[in-house]
């Protein structure tokens, strides 16, 4: 991983600056779009959780693009766990009754994801199998309030998240649907007609906008289809002019074939984007702790879901780059949060009890991370002046050798959060500091997974 | 029942000339498509079979309206039954899967209809539910294809209808649909917006007319919209100019709020209409074997089938005032003809075996009923100069006095259908006639369920 | 079929003596059980419905003997339908839980079985698969009150019988059980080892005889073994010593391989045991309506059922020949009695109506049958001195030639059942007797299934 | 916690010489059976995981005593998860078909028992709701053969137990069931008849111990009967002197009522029986990672599972003082071990595998726990003189005191186990010793959960 020569700092700079109230109007072009300044909130927040929950969770097998790979790629694993588990004829859309979501208690959700650090919340309103979670006039018969759970998952979230925690509640949408007739009728003209846009999708996204108010949308799933086919840039200038949450929305730029990473708002530009440097644009890492699955696979093992050392690692890489990370979990079909997603967001709400000062509302620093000793990034709180360097291994020799900050005598102060005392440290002039890391006993500090210097007076 | 004073068979007559090619198009007016002559071949048939299959048919239960009267009217026996029978939380949409029709053999329901001495088949492709029996582009998700029986219904019965029998083959088709949000929203704007017709039934009926072509479109179910909100008119206008069975295809009235009885191709005015006298437009009575509902109901007891002789009645008093009849039999959700329809459905066969010739091709007499001797019905074929007499109850006697027919001395001559002799007759001027019915045992006709007089040179 | 030359009702007559009291025990010996008479009534009521109901109903395909066949034998229709239509590793106890019979309706079942004319029913309380329909202690989770439809089968229709008809009540069950383990271990000893008596066969015998009281106890499945592994005339001993029901229960020969039409009470020889022949031992003609199934199958035609002609032709043939007639129907799995066998039982009732006359309280006749005229079966009241002459087919001539009975001048007379006047015939001596047939209308008589001459004062 | 003042441990040390080949008979009473040695093994191994799986990890809701809470006591979290779940009149027995199992592999599970450190298994072949986790032959259609997983679930693990891992194979068996009828019937009578124990659960322990030859059978539920009414003592000398395991079969106490923690193998005394102090016969800790239920039940929060700093500690305390721990999870319906299960046992493994030469082969030393520094816990290994001292807190002032080890000048030495090199120490004399704790970082060691110091030469 390297550090990016140049500095691109005042470019992000200058695409945060905050909303000009409802006065601006956009353009439904991608030139218009694009200017409009990303709601400074977004930023801030730095960790949000990704919720993966669909009809997908009812076989729970391998991935939620389980219908795509037993149906359409006809992967053996796929075959086999349905032909050895289900009758002849069994078809995808025989697990919509299945999808029972007896346990779900969007309130105990909410504790969970509180408890978690995390500052907003993204979940799957419907995914790419077209069964909406909230019961869309748009798409009768395969959505959670007529079939399954035979209740409006959206909105119990929506109010458990909004009556019990401060997160920002999202939602994710994908465009298209793998097996909706009216879409594969549209690839077949390629997308000459519109059916499916003008029926579908556009109908739904006006739908949830309206009833939900998220403020993000996390738009997904072009399938291979242009923007022009989506409307997608009228669309957005209505849900930046006219919508209900034209001030405070956030979205990102998963809006047609070709303009990922392009426009939009915040760029996600491929899963798990993690680019390890400082970006010019806004951006999120999308990731999982479960690494094979975004849906809940009941064959996933222990060794499949990521460390919580990995987790940390991951969101200290990400802001440190100036990015949001958006970690997910998949429920059940029965509406449970699995223990070992409950067990890894705890710890991460309780690193971020501890760290949480150097990642909320922080900015890149003009290093990402230390030229010399690996595995120990900066973040960077401007108006304080206050630089924070995370290390993720604790140095066995018992200091801690820092190549960027540069002392200045008589000024500069080091602090370990979580523990108090005033470090001691010598300078190296241009070449940096070493730290003396204190002896601390095991048990003395809340968690054991990356710990954080707090700089102050460093240049 | 009384004989219609005045004589108005020219009339129908003129409706029911042979369509002159594909010439004469037709404009998207009542007044133009009423101008269509009925093809001549439905007048011809007089006996069809209408089939109502669909999710209803798994609970089974009461009525094909159980979805309505279960969650709309919640009439107590429905209620009931499903708080005693089934979860909490269980929905109508839920019985999708458990639609199997794992027994559905459509050759075989083929012999069954052709044994029946039926000349058309109608199915429901659609009821109010909303369910079709095919793979509908429009119905994603809530259709035999992707749901259920995993199978195209309908394309299996024509085939084996088409390849198997000379029957003409129908469809059914229900313009609304009780609970589909997007009729239930253009509903609630007094059908000001049109969102439902567009993107739902008048797709679907282009789509069955191209794939399946249907000799017969029963509509139904105006869900008390205008037929300008169905825009039926524009649809029959394709459907006469340019649809592959523009030379073929018969249709009902039922195709807007109030037009019923006055509009569109015959009529069928209401459900088991039986007006009992001559009607100046070709008109169907669609009636019930179960006469408590149209698909199955596990509920019905054998009191609630009609007797072979009761549908006999309604068949010849039917035929005799110039209708066609159209009886209806609900197969099970398993897709059998349940053994009492089918027993049904085989006397049918035998008594029009033996009767038929009074039966197909005829037209209605001068008179329809006796006048001196109750259930006695004529048809009358005008080539070949022959009245036919039905007779439904077997004079004790040994004598029929006929009160229409006049002799015509030493031309007139009178059979018995499955008999063979000439028998015995008595002038009685202008009183009529009487004729010896001969002495026959039990078993020597092939069934006692009504009788034909074939009468020659009577006036 | 022949007439047999030597009468042998003397024989019959002796075993059909009235069971003397309390007073007489019999000894554990075939000797002595065998002596003892078979109570009076039975012979008397002549006509009864065996009812074939139980987990087989749940697959209700091909036959009752289901499990066996699919899995045993592992015939093509059963394993076919099995892998068409349920997942691998369906196994047949998974069935359990789908035997809902939520429509039954013991009631209801009472006034159709009253309707028919019977006079006794026979219920399998167990039938092969061990399933018992009574909530037996020695059939833990697999029996009708823990499983399925969580009710006491046999003890609803025990109370509806006895509280709505004069039906005696009868219960059907299968000694040996296909598949349970304790039965097969005992098998691969020889039979050396008498576990499963022991701990399921015996002690269910003796909790249905003490809680349902049966007065027909319709032993059945051997199971290859002896009587001796059974202990049958250990339980016989109890049976009519000492049990509730000792004074008037009825058993069949069904007790032990080797004994059938041997040992026991009534014969029943075979299934569908029809002689055609007087027999020196009271026996039971135990058939079905569905000519292929004793348990209500999905996939029977309506051909397989057997016509109300063949069924009257059944009944007087057994009659005649001093049988009784147990007439089965399978009920469906949710507790129905479909439609077509209501109507064959209704018919039968119908039937009786008329002719009950010629088939309660009769005894053979020293003819059995006509030896002149086919399809002519005797019965006899020595009381009342009357011959019955039941006759199937209608003579076209007019005239019926009977070869039996010879006329006594002056003082034989002729009546048709039904009818009333008395018929003319002309003697031939001892050649029999010429009876004129009367000039009958269709609809005269209630049914056109087999008539009788009720014949007075004839030799 | 106090220690005991006596030393009991010749006592403890006379119960556990090594069996004396097959020359040893024992009578059925208890004063022989009592006095059969220990097989050493049991002793040796220390630590052993529970499985409790069976029909009621289907609901998986509160408890495994699902069928009692909810249909004995009618518990209101119980009956209203069933009324809000599922239909009327649905029963337990109902979810034995969904007992599925799908996703059981047992390698997998063996690799996961091994990886936790434990040196046994005890399988629950059979709990109180009667299902057999084996093809019982006395518990027909109630087993996992005949039902649910169709297949040998007690085989499979035996297999995959003793082919990838060096445990030891045991299994649990429940004496008594809830609901059997023929239990229910003795227990009516107050246990004067004994059809169950008969038929039922003597059949059944013969046939586990012949079939998988388990080296424990963790008796369970007496159903509050006496150990004659079960023929303990007979069944016992059996297993002791002719089952094929008798040289290394260990067994426990719980054999009748009132025998309890008096007779038998060793003692278990009450579920998650922990003394805290040395006692006189060798015993057993069973409990549960899951605090709530030995079942796996949904409705578990991450805050009901101990940390793993407090199995660390339930293993510690209860081998310093003499026991085993048996430690117990729950599978799900379908055959996983949940990932928080998994990480547990895995994190039980890394802790074992630097800690565990302070447990296994283990004695209890002369003192359990220290008597100046609470949360220190001792064992002792005679042959080598080594004493454990391990500490679950680590001291923050860098010395730990230990009030019991008297040090020898210039012999005794300390080591920490993972580290390697010397601690200095200072002597009390006779209060003691103080060790210096090296200055270690946070991931020098492999698990932060407790740490043993390893004592040679002190008394």
């Amino acid at each position: 991983m390297s550090q990016p020569a140049g500095c691109i700092l005042p470019l992000l700079a200058l695409l945060l600056v905050p909303p000009q109230g409802s006065s601006a109007r956009y353009d439904p072009t991608w030139e218009s779009l694009d200017s409009r300044p990303l709601p400074t909130w977004f930023d801030e927040v730095k960790f949000g959780i990704f919720i993966h929950w669909g009809v997908f969770s009812v076989p729970s097998f391998g991935s939620e693009w389980f219908w795509w790979y037993w149906q359409k790629e006809k992967r053996q694993p796929y075959v086999k766990f349905m032909d050895t588990n289900y009758p002849p004829r069994f078809s995808y859309e025989d697990f919509g009754p299945l999808f029972t979501a007896e346990f779900y208690d969007a309130n105990h959700w909410a504790d969970i994801l509180k408890a978690s650090g995390a500052k907003y919340v993204v979940l799957t309103s419907k995914h790419h199998e077209g069964f909406t979670l909230w019961g869309s006039k748009y798409s009768w018969n395969w959505n959670a309030v007529d079939l399954g759970p035979k209740r409006d998952i959206v909105a119990e979230l929506a109010m458990s998240i909004r009556n019990k925690t401060d997160l920002h509640f999202g939602l994710y949408h994908s465009l298209f649907e793998w097996f909706n007739p009216l879409f594969l009728k549209d690839a077949a003209s390629i997308f000459t007609t519109r059916n499916f846009p003008s029926a579908k999708s556009l109908p739904e996204l006006y739908e949830i906008v309206s009833k939900y108010q998220p403020e993000i949308l996390w738009s997904d799933g072009d399938g291979d289809a242009p923007d022009t086919y989506w409307n997608s840039t009228g669309f957005l200038a209505w849900l930046y002019n006219d919508s209900p949450v034209r001030d405070t929305v956030v979205t990102n730029d998963r809006w047609g074939a070709g303009r990922i990473c392009k426009h939009g708002g915040y760029y996600t530009c491929s899963d798990r984007y993690n680019p390890g440097h400082l970006l010019p644009h806004k951006w999120e890492n999308c990731m999982t702790i479960d690494k094979g699955s975004w849906g809940y696979r009941r064959n996933a093992q222990l060794s499949d879901y990521l460390k919580i050392e990995e987790l940390v690692t991951q969101l200290v890489k990400t802001v440190s780059c100036g990015g949001n990370l958006l970690m997910n979990i998949g429920p059940t079909h029965d509406g449970r949060i699995a223990a070992i997603f409950e067990e890894r967001l705890r710890q991460m709400g309780v690193w971020l009890g501890v760290n949480g000062e150097a990642i909320y509302g922080t900015k890149p620093w003009r290093a990402q991370n230390d030229t010399l000793t690996p595995g120990v990034w900066y973040t960077f709180k401007p108006k304080e002046d206050l630089i924070y360097a995370i290390f993720l291994h604790w140095p066995i020799s018992g200091t801690l050798v820092l190549g960027e900050p540069k002392t200045i005598a008589g000024k500069t102060e080091v602090k370990l959060l979580g523990h108090g005392d005033l470090l001691k440290w010598i300078s190296l002039g241009e070449k940096g500091m070493v730290v003396n890391v204190p002896q601390i006993a095991f048990h003395q500090l809340p968690c054991p997974w990356g710990w954080t210097l707090q700089l102050t007076n460093v240049n």
